[in-house]
């Protein structure tokens, strides 16, 4: 059997709350075995960019990362928030290294192609340098991700974190066997949205084609769920999706994703 | 004889005009052997300030980094300058990986102590992870450092570029045969600052000495020079002081400091 990795990735809700950043990382930082996090962005662009009296960019209701607002995600994705959970981790005595995924050019992406919208600095990821991450987790590192990657052109892109993580967590389970967490506000996957109690204990491809019909998997949802079954058809063990409580041992009450 | 190692210090008028920066980086990425970069800020983090409309916090002259600015530090530093120079040493073949002190727990600092003047978040060394580093140059990685170190407890500090650079080559010198690199906008250390063709080829501890009694090394060149000669008495090998033609194989008119 291969060893194991977690890859988990936090959403912007955990990021913009000190207290439960703090709470999050400490229990990260008890995980036992290799480690990956990555990190969205939250508000805190929007406000930076605010600030500076720059506008986002909309079309059709999609936000658009235009130059300023690329500079901006680098500042606030790659440098604010990143080496601030990198520091808050030293201290916990876990050896983070902050990373995008042009540092050590560990994801390979390029611009997303203009179909009817042109999304502008937006990247969609070709492949991980797994290999360069493996021997990086060797050293009793761990790797904490921002959503940037880069074209091996000079480009900087903006990334979707969620997608960041699957994709590392398949590019990592040629080497490890992987589970992926998204940590996010819910408990897990609920079958009544309005029931915070009402969590799905496990999905697996048929209960997955199931709940979409039933139109319980819907909106914002769906990418995410997406993302899950992508990984799992490419070699990942294991999704989990839930809260905090993810990390707690004696926990079950989160949704179990596998094939 | 150990492998050898340059350490390279770059300042704010490259990194801000786009055309020197890449020249450099094109020189800099033709480095043989192991390398590690280190930049300055440069003028970028006061006119975000500025366009957050955050005034600059300064006293008796001297600029003090309370948490507003340390926070446009990170972002700058850390995040927009950082991550570019690192995808555009990623198009030019070089396998860089942007740091802080913070990342791999690589220089540990203290908040500076509040004599006189409360600096603010501003730190002092107090280590290097050479071990580590070494680890990470042995994969083929070139490490990029931006200004800011931390206090293993959490805090990010705002750190001198030139005694990052300095201490680095200091630390690295257990491991390798270590040349230190300082890159600025002159030929050199110069004889009389009005003749930018005076170069000093060569300062050893009895010129050093000699240069600060006439008056020729004074100002701004003082604690540079303290840098660089700190750093010879502690291992580092050789102190090369200049403007990109340093890098240019058939040219030797830059400054060389030896013990």
């Amino acid at each position: 059997m291969n060893q194991q990795l977690s890859i988990v990735k936090i959403g912007g809700n955990i990021i913009e709350n000190e207290v439960e950043l703090l709470k999050f990382l400490t229990l990260f930082s008890k995980l036992e075995g290799s480690k990956i996090l990555v990190h969205g962005g939250g508000k805190k662009a929007n406000h930076i960019l605010e600030k500076m009296g720059i506008s986002p960019k909309m079309v059709n209701g999609r936000r658009i990362t235009d130059l300023e607002s690329l500079d901006v995600a680098i500042m606030v994705y790659g440098g604010l928030t990143n080496k601030k959970i990198v520091a808050q981790l030293q201290a916990l005595n876990c050896n983070a290294i902050g990373m995008s995924g042009a540092d050590a050019n560990a994801i390979q992406a390029h611009k997303r192609s203009v179909k009817e919208i042109d999304y502008g600095f937006a990247g969609d990821i070709d492949g991980v340098s797994n290999n360069t991450l493996n021997s990086i987790l060797e050293l009793g590192l761990t790797p904490v991700f921002c959503a940037l990657t880069h074209d091996q052109k000079g480009q900087l892109l903006n990334t979707n974190a969620d997608t960041i993580a699957s994709e590392l967590a398949i590019g990592m389970s040629k080497n490890f066997e992987t589970t992926l967490y998204y940590c996010f506000e819910l408990n897990g996957v609920l079958r009544d949205f309005e029931d915070k109690t009402s969590v799905i204990k496990k999905i697996d491809s048929a209960s997955y084609a199931n709940l979409i019909s039933d139109g319980i998997i819907a909106d914002g949802m769906l990418p995410k769920m997406h993302n899950c079954f992508h990984a799992l058809n490419n070699g990942v063990k294991e999704v989990r999706m839930g809260n905090l409580a993810l990390f707690e041992k004696e926990n079950t009450n989160y949704t179990r994703l596998v094939l």
